[in-house]
């Protein structure tokens, strides 16, 4: 997320008094009206970590926008010194020494801080126990229904204008999501459907027998049936908006500066979600097969809920944006004459009649990479991003964002996997200079020059993909063996494998 | 459309004064905020005629209401009282005798009158000359300038709540289409790309040459690029929107009752453009394969289009409905248990607690073919409908509607098509009883039965796919033989060949 946002870090304006508990304002569409109240145990902001070698450092801006990696990258103070020169632009990896992530997952990143300090990307591995909160019924806790469920957790967090958001997420997402799927603990392990309705409070014997389930002034003739996959979606959706309402609770208090894009993979019972706000990307190959797992949110890709979202609320464009769309701006002098437009509810063009307010700057504009809403960010989900205003104005931009993720499940048991089997989650530093079907060659060309059974072969894999990315030195420039120049983002890559060695433990 | 609405027909409201000449309100999600005036050239509603063997009715709601066949059945009157019967559910094609449909298409449908007057689908099929409206260059027209376009069409109309509206999409929707293509002759015809901008008038040298294509100010490195395929798009998409504003300007003078769906086809230069509003379906079969050119839009698929706009302008939902979805209808007893819900940003489910406001009514409820919005309608884009109300309220229900249809593209230069290749478009009652595998089975089994070159087997395929769509009266029912119940709705059925005889022409 290099040169996502313009201008944004001169703009950041901070707000003057403490933020209010809920600070949503109706006008946001990503806000739920009656949304579940966050529960008492939700996750509370923890000090930020620099690497592992590094010392927590103090509670100021300038520590906080100090340079930090991830734990499970084990950086010596030599190492965190080699990540953070721009020069080198070393790819790091988890030690083959030290403890394995799960599932024996390759991890690479290479870290431009020298180009951009306050954006790089983070990354989040872990196993995640649930504990069940309560018991369903209500009825005291069996031994056997006290088994609490374990999760597998990936995640890759790319920073814009500011670290801390990417920093944050990395710490608490996981455990949003085991706050949301602590009441599920019971149903996710149950086969039968999942209650409809539960009782409010343990004791409670449950009013909702199926005799009550069609009232007579209903339309439905039967209920929906809603499957236990469908919760662990809505619990992962629901945790990715109470993590951005984390971030704007405290952007003061702990100066979470910026935003971030995210894309989380969690494997459950089973199934593994990849949940996508943002621009990064997942995708698997399976037998040489590409299966896309998202898309990105762009101001191209979500152009027509941008304008709608423009033109329901004016009041939102400040007077100083349009929601139609031009293929260039509009010139004062062309007043009257017919301009080629696109509205909210086009795909095609048309000519229209220019008239005073389409001399407005348009709110989305720009093409590919430097595609832009109202002409400051690149990306249109994500979480974070409560100070960003538009450049010169005090327009907040936060309104038009999403934090929800597309989430797309995958059932790992139905289909036998073999080793060279794997998931890849990029930043978009990967996919901006390396196309799929690229990296599925990289996945079939690396993987098959190591043993089946040899751990190493993921973090290889994941090296090898950097390293494409990025390039080498050479005629003033990171250039690609084809002469095109690399990457100049930070490039972070985990590789999953989905049939190899620890996988399903 | 047989039973998409619920007591919709009475709770039609005709509004007290005259309506306005552009009757939007700002709150219409469906409406641009600054569209093109309306050119004087507009289709005027011409007087409904019933079949080709009745006279033009009188202008009164008794004669709007009778029965009316497309023209190119070419009914006699016995023919349409045949159509009129429900008990015989006579299936109707253009006689063997008369002038064919362009590119031989097949065509046939059954009515069933007797069930449901009011509703009847309605089908146009013609050739249209575009001339040009005007030199783009304002300069004078060279006479190979003066060389105008034409399209083919081909529309199925299946109506809702009153038979008024599709009544008049297939006498007047080509019409819309053309005058939108008025404008774009010229560069339709020309290799160029379109120009990004016109001059205003006639003769008026254009003042926007490509030295002003990028100001200083704007955020564009480059003019966006903008094909003529896009412009043919956006025509159409202004062609629905138009129409749906004549029906609301003429609903009073002419009684345009109730909606209807639209499912539009236009071949122009050689590409298939296929424009979809409501749950009517194109398919492609070719060489076997199926390519789908639609989707349905109903209140499932369009969830969450719906919630979010219930949510930014609540007051659509009139303190009646909730924007919250849930499985099904919430017991006042229920108050302060959980129960599982989806808002406008989840695709999965999650536990709230029951607050007093959920008890109102979901602005969507029911599955497949029973959701409804707001316990009325169950689909969610098409034409008119601005008079639909719900039951027993003055809620109006016509913002949440869309006239906005998806266009899909299909280039038919891209590959050698045989005889045995066809665009099916049917109505609801096609595929409420019938898979698309199905519909493919019977075009293999049909058209092998004639010769390539017979240009009444696509009549026969119609004919075919509505018979068995219908099935035959036994055990007290329309049966298929599977003995499962036919579709006692309206079918039609288009057969498009692709690469027939006549075709291209």
């Amino acid at each position: 997320m290099l040169s996502r946002v313009r201008s944004a870090v001169a703009h950041l304006v901070s707000s003057g008094g403490a933020p209010p508990s809920r600070p949503k304002s109706p006008d946001l569409p990503n806000a739920t009206s009656a949304p579940p109240a966050a529960p008492p145990q939700a996750p509370r902001s923890p000090p930020a970590r620099a690497g592992s070698g590094g010392a927590a450092p103090a509670r100021t801006v300038e520590a906080r926008a100090s340079f930090s990696r991830p734990t499970f990258l084990q950086l010596s103070p030599g190492g965190l010194r080699r990540a953070d020169d721009h020069a080198g632009r070393a790819v790091q990896s988890p030690p083959d020494t030290g403890r394995r992530l799960p599932w024996s997952t390759g991890y690479a990143e290479v870290i431009n801080a020298g180009k951009s300090r306050h954006n790089e990307d983070q990354a989040c591995c872990e196993v995640v126990y649930v504990e069940g909160r309560r018991s369903v019924s209500g009825a005291p806790r069996e031994p056997s229904q006290g088994q609490g469920l374990c999760f597998y957790y990936w995640g890759l967090f790319d920073g814009h204008a500011g670290g801390g958001a990417a920093e944050m997420a990395s710490r608490l997402l996981h455990r949003h999501i085991r706050e949301q799927l602590k009441d599920l603990v019971e149903i996710l392990q149950d086969p039968l459907p999942p209650p409809l309705c539960l009782p409010s409070t343990p004791g409670t014997p449950g009013s909702c027998d199926s005799s009550q389930l069609v009232g007579p002034q209903s339309c439905w003739s039967s209920q929906k049936e809603v499957t236990h996959e469908s919760l662990v979606v809505g619990a992962i959706e629901n945790a990715f908006q109470l993590m951005d309402e984390q971030m704007a609770r405290e952007r003061r208090g702990h100066q979470v500066e910026g935003g971030c894009c995210a894309l989380v993979v969690v494997y459950l019972l089973g199934k593994v979600y990849v949940a996508n706000a943002g621009d990064s990307r997942a995708i698997i190959v399976r037998n040489g097969e590409i299966i896309p797992m998202s898309r990105e949110f762009t101001p191209e890709t979500e152009r027509q809920r941008l304008q709608l979202l423009g033109f329901l609320k004016p009041e939102l464009l400040g007077g100083e944006f349009t929601h139609l769309e031009f293929p260039r701006r509009v010139q004062p002098k062309e007043l009257g004459q017919r301009m080629l437009y696109r509205d909210q509810n086009m795909t095609g063009w048309a000519y229209k009649k220019i008239e005073l307010e389409d001399l407005r700057f348009p709110l989305v504009c720009g093409e590919g990479k430097k595609a832009r809403v109202m002409a400051t960010i690149g990306v249109t989900r994500g979480l974070g991003d409560h100070n960003l205003r538009v450049c010169s104005s005090t327009l907040p931009i936060k309104p038009f964002l999403s934090c929800f993720p597309e989430v797309r499940v995958y059932d790992l048991t139905q289909y036998e996997h073999c080793p060279d089997d794997v998931l890849v989650l990029g930043t978009d530093g990967l996919w901006d200079v390396t196309s799929d079907c690229e990296v599925a060659a990289t996945v079939d060309r690396v993987l098959s020059a190591y043993e089946p059974n040899d751990p190493s072969r993921y973090t290889a894999l994941a090296q090898a993909l950097v390293l494409g990315a990025r390039g080498t030195p050479r005629d003033r420039g990171w250039r690609l063996p084809n002469n095109k120049l690399g990457s100049g983002d930070d490039i972070s890559v985990f590789v999953i494998p989905l049939g190899g060695p620890g996988s399903y433990s």
